[in-house]
């Protein structure tokens, strides 16, 4: 059966699937490999931040933040994303994604008074965020650095740090600092709103949940055996799991040096829907709650326009699109970005394999990108 | 040449020309081709909205304004980045862009108090960025709605309206109304900064320098000839600019079904840059101005990965691409989106013509847009 567990497969992806290679690519000594695996870890080890967590929420209030902004580039704007979306929703804060170079380009002088800015970068060291993040500062803005490095120029500049303690991130795609900026976000916002359900999973099920959803990766293997010469590739989400859609396309991009256009499923129809062809296949993450319905309505309409879709998400799902990698429904939607990035970190280091290429250094990049 | 005028032509370039199909290809009866060529009286109409757009400044600043959220969605989104760099830049107002699923799906209830809210929707009947308006306004926000239809939902929902008038657009891919949606932002934030100097400009120079850059259709219909076969297209910019790489590349995608990113030169360099190759050509956008520089050293730095760059802006930077489309350095750089995308527009137009697409119809699409 072609990357579905379920029963129900139509027969159309019963003759696809011969096609498929049968082996699967066995893991290698890859530190991207490796840092995919000590996700769960590092996520549970963030719940015993609790306490640091729970001063910078009274911190930032007693600050008089009623704002936020997020200043963050690459993989970091991407744990951004579910920030304004956790801001928002758990918490009823107006959010938004700095554009750092109005400050290190145009010398912007924003009031940034009543605003909570956070600068999140692996290194600590991109000089664009740090600079926006101490001017904010200066400005009036109650400051927090989200960050692997603790003693970092970006850790400096804040008022606040809060420590991702993923451990050495060695591979230059960004998978463990990845999640964990999320989890110290989810964290953030689920003690600001005084939603205990959320901490409490997130020290108990959440772990075991992106264990077994590592452990599903026959799946994600055969789905990278068939995008082996696959050059463009459009990925959609909707809601929290936004994030997840712009994630999943920059790790493609950056490992496996696909044309991937991450789109949220509303965006997609005003325009470029209208790109979407036959030969362009799809990949969707759905996830229960309220942006689950739009999603498979999404699938559907791409399936009409003969689309093949690949849905990272529950069994149901999979079933509406043919074709996917399953993703149980057994954490709450807010914490779902936490799974549902895993199995498309595992398709890019696959599918980087497939392609010849070493996805532990991809070619012209390095671990701190130093843009001003 | 090989769509540069400068005298100054490296020789692979004149090689290159050589391939090129001689000739252009003749303007039709097409819609969108009528609505490009009207965008200089419609902007210069804008200017005569003075009076609306000081009392919508005075409103909002007395309603205590110190925060500005866009929600727009395509066209209109891109659009709203524009604004966000003007509100940050012009007016050192903090700004962000609304997800308006976590109204409309997820319920959230934002504290709105002292934000400023626009809706932008050239139809004004997008619901889901009309429903968050109208919540933005129960829950406290100053909101602004900018369209087309002074008669729409949206334009209902939202205390004061900004027409664009830009006159009923028939095309799908929006052109006329993007232009017109930009005069009015940037009109709106040069009076909150007491800027007349913009004021001035938009009146007198800018509907000509518009006229001028319109009239190099020549070089635009070389660079479609060459792109007929192109699957994939990355589009650069930086700073003002940045909302033009975004629009370009919509209108790419949705008139002539290409795979294009968008980037800001920034985030390129953060991962996605490692998928550049000599097979995925590049379109910059380069204006004098602060972001001016580092789009040269991007230019460069492309060029030095063997990748074929086109750069839309004034002859000095077509001369370090080595090729482009010429827009004369006659405005000041704030204004220069209203330029700068002329000649991605009709790059759309042309290059749908050459692949047998009717560029007002693009399969799949219709003008208004009802997602929620």
């Amino acid at each position: 059966m072609y990357l579905l567990r379920s029963p129900i497969v139509p027969m159309d992806i019963r003759d696809r699937e011969r096609s498929a290679m049968e082996e699967s690519v066995p893991a290698a000594g890859s530190r991207m490999r490796e840092e995919i695996d000590e996700q769960p870890q590092v996520v549970a080890a963030i719940a015993s931040e609790l306490p640091r967590v729970e001063e910078a929420v009274d911190r930032a209030r007693e600050a008089g933040a009623r704002f936020v902004i997020y200043a963050a580039r690459g993989t970091s704007d991407n744990a951004a994303v579910y920030g304004k979306y956790l801001a928002n929703i758990l918490a009823g804060v107006p959010a938004g994604l700095a554009a750092p170079s109005v400050t290190t380009l145009y010398g912007a002088e924003i009031s940034f008074h009543n605003c909570l800015v956070f600068g999140v970068s692996q290194s600590g060291k991109t000089p664009d965020v740090t600079e926006y993040v101490g001017d904010a500062r200066r400005r009036g803005a109650f400051t927090i650095a989200i960050t692997n490095e603790e003693e970092s120029p970006l850790a400096e500049a804040a008022e606040v740090v809060l420590p991702t303690r993923a451990g050495i991130e060695e591979a230059v795609p960004a998978t463990k600092t990845y999640t964990s900026q999320l989890a110290v976000l989810a964290l953030f916002w689920s003690i600001w709103s005084e939603r205990p359900d959320a901490i409490e999973t997130f020290s108990s099920e959440l772990p075991a949940a992106m264990e077994a959803v590592l452990g599903g990766e026959d799946a994600v293997a055969r789905l990278a055996s068939r995008y082996r010469f696959v050059e463009r590739l459009m990925v959609a989400a909707r809601g929290f799991n936004y994030a997840t859609a712009l994630e999943a396309a920059l790790k493609l991009k950056e490992t496996c040096y696909l044309g991937v256009n991450a789109y949220s499923a509303a965006d997609l129809l005003h325009g470029p829907i209208a790109a979407v062809e036959e030969d362009l296949p799809a990949l969707a993450f759905a996830y229960p709650g309220p942006a689950y319905q739009p999603m498979l309505d999404l699938v559907r309409e791409l399936r009409d326009r003969d689309v093949e879709v690949a849905v990272v998400g529950p069994g149901q799902a999979l079933e509406v699109a043919g074709a996917g990698i399953e993703v149980p429904d057994v954490v709450p939607e807010v914490l779902s970005p936490l799974l549902t990035i895993l199995p498309a970190q595992l398709l890019a280091y696959y599918l980087a394999r497939e392609k010849g290429i070493d996805p532990d250094h991809p070619r012209g990049l390095s671990k701190v990108t130093l843009t001003r």
